[in-house]
């Protein structure tokens, strides 16, 4: 089952899209379905009102979440070609709902910073609320998949040791366009990628996650309740613009496709603001 | 004016506080209320029920903010007295709400470590959305003061580069018990301080801040919308316990009491998890 948030002219609605339609569920968003203990019977049962596919206006997936989780050096690929050994802990920071944008809309570059770079990332979202999880309950609180790219600001992501400010700009990230089910999903890796104007730039497999999807639920849950909505960015493989020669970077106009196979795609317009 | 939070047996209500009696204003919480445009001649004429002071159960003052933005660093003679620099820029990190507890409220030690530190705090909250603020526009955006306790599980922090995992454990932050508005508060540095059991562990005042309110709302609303409810605690001074020698941690059944003058006290019992 795939599951989004799209804009219509009574506001934010929740929908299960299909093969050429999409079905509003009743729900105001994608984490207002996920509140539901039975939002997976629910969304298979949705008698909403009906879209064409082809004419969605996907929203961020999860508008508003209460976490939005980052996780950093996380690709074993990138982490060993960069001369680093494996991590002992997840690296984690956040990221604020207001840096979020859709899978269609235009990422805004900010007027101070000309060092805005990109980051493909495989996304789970959380399906009910989950705390001191062992390897099974993480595995039973993930709703479902998503992309984001982890659009990140380098020049104030390095002003201090804390990543944050770099990482939460407005209307920065885009997230969606639609949730994933496991179930519609094979085992092992998934292709991901990001491409700037047709040039790809990164290239790797969700099998290069040092902790995964499950693993991250179990350390995560240790520390704070995980709830439905809440979304984790599991990090980005080798190919971003920073660690380039020279440095490549985001500038007003391009085009950026943040893709995962099976999961989803992400195409954004960057424009610069005024 | 002051305001807060607090819990009935109808769920969370925000009130005014005067001397002796609590007014609730018709909203769910002060988040709710700050959401108002006119939230400050709302309160001043809210009718609704009546509570003795005496008797409130505070919850968190914002149970749920958009944003939790905590600032390190900042205060100048614990930045010195390290040997640092004062920074160009200020640090900023984050919390998610299930973080928070109420003034009253008990602290939950986590079961997985013994370093849980206290660090007493100045919150600005936020009254207005506010983008690229000058100092003028920042300055009227600020609803008010509360006290916050950025409890912090050292280990965590220290795991990696990023303080989030140690920053955001469940039910580790007090956070009010009541927003006081600028109009009650003198100019100038107000006393902080906490201790534990009666001792004390720290205490400065606000004038040693690097960067104040207005400077941090202007620093942040650059990077993104701040909106009402949004919570800035603008960092701790010197005396935590991870710092002394020997190093100095919360344990289970201690009082920790953390105040600011004029602003409010938090007063916490730590409870270790079981």
């Amino acid at each position: 089952m795939k599951l989004a948030t799209i804009r219509t002219a009574a506001g934010n609605r929740a929908v299960r899209v299909d093969d050429d339609t999409a079905v509003e569920t009743g729900d105001a968003d994608v984490r207002a379905l996920l509140e539901r203990p039975d939002w997976a019977a629910h969304a298979a049962a949705a008698a909403g009102p009906v879209h064409a596919v082809g004419g969605l206006d996907y929203a961020p997936l999860v508008p508003a979440p209460e976490k939005i989780i980052c996780v950093g050096l996380n690709y074993r690929d990138h982490v060993l070609e960069m001369g680093n050994e494996l991590p002992a802990y997840p690296t984690v920071f956040a990221k604020f709902a207001p840096a979020l944008v859709g899978a269609h809309d235009d990422i805004e570059l900010p007027a101070i910073s000309d060092k805005v770079d990109y980051e493909a990332e495989l996304v789970v979202v959380i399906g009910r609320p989950v705390r001191h999880a062992d390897a099974e309950t993480a595995r039973a609180a993930i709703a479902g998949y998503t992309v984001l790219n982890d659009v990140s600001v380098r020049d104030f992501q390095n002003r201090t040791k804390q990543f944050l400010q770099g990482k939460t700009f407005e209307h920065s990230t885009p997230l969606g366009p639609v949730l994933v089910t496991p179930d519609e999903l094979p085992e092992g890796g998934w292709a991901i990628s990001s491409s700037i104007d047709g040039e790809v730039m990164q290239d790797s497999t969700t099998d290069q996650l040092v902790f995964g999807a499950v693993e991250l639920i179990e350390y995560l849950s240790a520390i704070v309740t995980l709830n439905p909505g809440d979304v984790i960015a599991t990090g980005t493989p080798g190919g971003v613009g920073h660690a380039r020669t020279p440095p490549r970077y985001l500038t007003d106009g391009v085009e950026l496709v943040t893709s995962i196979a099976g999961v989803g795609e992400c195409r954004n317009t960057c424009r610069k603001a005024p």
